[in-house]
């Protein structure tokens, strides 16, 4: 397909600029002015922008205008940005960096990460709530389905269910799933099922933008586990070997590389197929396969 | 007034029913059961539960059904937990006890904590969504101004305020009222704001329980400094003297003991007068002369 590369940084375009005027410092913030810096520093610092490209696109597969879609691309941003602030803190991965620059602790001292990734939890769903495109009841059924798959059933309860399982040693298949569901796939699927909200789509294209999203999740995850033992740090932009390192459970210690491959080309077929349903579904099928052939 | 008593009581009740029936593990997160426990730990640490209270004592003041109001009565106690539990963190005040319990990182570990007080964050406004009681529109502007009062320009911007403070010498009454302003006043207000808008109140009566609100909060935060010079550690359930311990620039290091009381007097005054536009302002008035007269 042409036009797929234009699409994507014209989502990326919209994705940026929205999350700048979001998060600008208004009058009277003044006092305020390291918490939002450090938002912003978080915010700006990049990575592929996968949530809210879904977003924009499942409202354009499912025949709206992609503007309507802005306020819940942005927030759903904000909330991954929120997960990595957070994960990185000493307590949690202890990480210093996070995509070569350093993480948010390391910049603004741990206080200041622990309250920027506070700030960037909440703000979202002001956002929403605040947006002038979409009407109430649409505003309600996004905060409602976001706010399930960030919370403890979702993303934040996947990284409890992963924290866990760093003290276990009989970690199989079926836990590891799980815990990639809740803790990739939750916040993938429901970009999905915001932009076709965003769209006006019934019942059952939200339900097969769902199963998209966590099947597309699943094979995200599998992928970083074949990239951590395949690439190179330069490639990957950051160590390689580290979940090995840290004696995690994966798909290629379950499987190795070549069975994992198989899973998640099959995982990616099955998202592929959810498509199907997808009326305007070109770009949303290049980048589905551009994300299994990445290279970090 | 008679009835006061048991007014508040039954305020208490509801709010206590509603947190464990929002916060219940639901099937299928069995694997997050630490995360719903270390959430439930510190929701259940009790405290005083002004903020619903005043949610309902609101709602019941604009002539409305307080049962209405269940949905962010529940969703402001949960913030609060939310902010206490990060504030606890070692990077933070770096509390061991609250309440006279293990603070929750002390109780669950700091990963749990950031975790449980994250999942705390967020969980307010799906509560909120998903109300059976309220209407989209009502919702929405609920979910507005809540998440505008926790926000960066809100309480998170209030910590920053306060953490910045710490490292100053020169901070002022302007400076000060700013901070408890945001710190402890935006809670309070929408407290009260969300209240009046489970009622269908109109504008003008929004303004005066913002107003007496953000009055409540301070003079509660002057009451806060006094008790912290002239309580017993007995009465206070917690250390006395901490914030000349700490350095800290209270009302009374600015005004003394004598002074601060008046202060905090007039405000008190001030925050009466809010309520004389309210119809059925019993309730409220004793409430607010409570909070004035309290030893902890």
């Amino acid at each position: 397909m042409s036009g797929f590369k234009e699409k994507f940084e014209e989502y990326i375009k919209f994705t940026e600029d929205s999350l700048k005027n979001y998060n600008a410092l208004s009058e009277g913030e003044r006092a305020q002015e390291n918490l939002v810096t450090a938002m912003n520093y978080s915010l700006e610092a990049g990575g592929k922008r996968i949530r809210p490209v879904l977003v924009y696109a499942f409202c354009e597969a499912c025949g709206g205008d992609f503007a309507r879609a802005a306020a819940p691309a942005a927030a759903i941003e904000m909330i991954h940005t929120f997960s990595l602030i957070h994960d990185d803190l000493p307590a949690m991965d202890n990480d210093d960096f996070r995509r070569g620059k350093p993480s948010c602790h390391k910049a603004f001292g741990e206080a200041m990460a622990i309250l920027a990734g506070d700030a960037l939890s909440v703000l979202p769903f002001g956002i929403i709530a605040d947006d002038s495109a979409l009407d109430p009841q649409e505003k309600v059924r996004i905060i409602s389905v976001l706010a399930k798959a960030v919370g403890k059933s979702g993303m934040i309860g996947g990284q409890v269910i992963d924290m866990e399982n760093e003290q276990r040693s009989d970690v199989d298949e079926v836990n590891l799933r799980n815990m990639y569901r809740h803790k990739t796939g939750e916040l993938i699927a429901v970009s999905c099922i915001m932009g076709c909200i965003c769209a006006g789509a019934d019942g059952d294209m939200i339900s097969y933008a769902a199963e998209y999203g966590y099947k597309l999740g699943l094979a995200f995850q599998i992928v970083d586990d074949i990239l951590d033992v395949t690439s190179t740090t330069e490639e990957l932009g950051k160590p390689v070997g580290s979940d090995e390192e840290e004696n995690k459970t994966t798909f290629v210690t379950l499987f190795g590389v070549d069975e994992a491959r198989n899973i998640a080309d099959n995982i990616t077929n099955e998202a592929m197929n959810c498509l199907e349903h997808f009326e305007n579904n070109e770009f949303l099928k290049e980048l589905t396969e551009m994300l299994l052939k990445r290279k970090n």
